[in-house]
């Protein structure tokens, strides 16, 4: 589903996957750091969707939001056997939202 | 794909929508967009991937990049017949990205 957003500015992290043969583990994992971060203070919302690539947009109140959530210790768990068996490659992207526009209901 | 975008500052327009259930014309219409989109100046890469939810993270130079990019003649038709034909709803954010981090190849 399309997050539901406060109006600009905030913050948007954009992690762009490529997930491993691996499977083991990742779904529980997956399921487990949503769960986790919708509890975060700063927590805006989250979009996420796989077709190969996978895309997950989580957005935050602010910077610090977001550097806290990056250092919670079972997301640090989850970042390390991220490297070390679900993907073969991803990048982080910290981005300021500026501007938004939307159409239609959701 | 994950795009290979240069060091940041950079900026990032996250698309995320929702389809209709109307397909005609949709297909060749984003695969003419990406074409056009790629011939921009200022444009760095895209990323898209769809599974119920859409997310399509184009990346660009500068803000003016963006701008001009929204008013191109056939883009601003493929705009109006997006929202009459073939979104439900979407957002449009215009993000500056300040970090970026990567693991791994691709």
């Amino acid at each position: 589903m399309i997050a539901k957003t406060p109006p600009p500015p905030y913050y948007a992290v954009i992690f762009s996957n490529i997930r491993t043969h691996v499977g083991e583990g990742y779904g529980i994992m997956a399921e487990e750091m949503v769960e986790l971060a919708e509890k975060q203070p700063g927590y805006l919302g989250h979009e996420s969707v796989r077709d190969g690539l996978g895309i997950t947009v989580s957005y935050w109140e602010s910077l610090e939001s977001i550097r806290n959530w990056k250092m919670v210790g079972e997301h640090l768990v989850a970042q390390r056997l991220g490297r070390e068996k679900w993907y073969q490659a991803y990048k982080t992207r910290v981005c300021l939202v500026e501007k938004d526009y939307a159409f239609g209901e959701w």
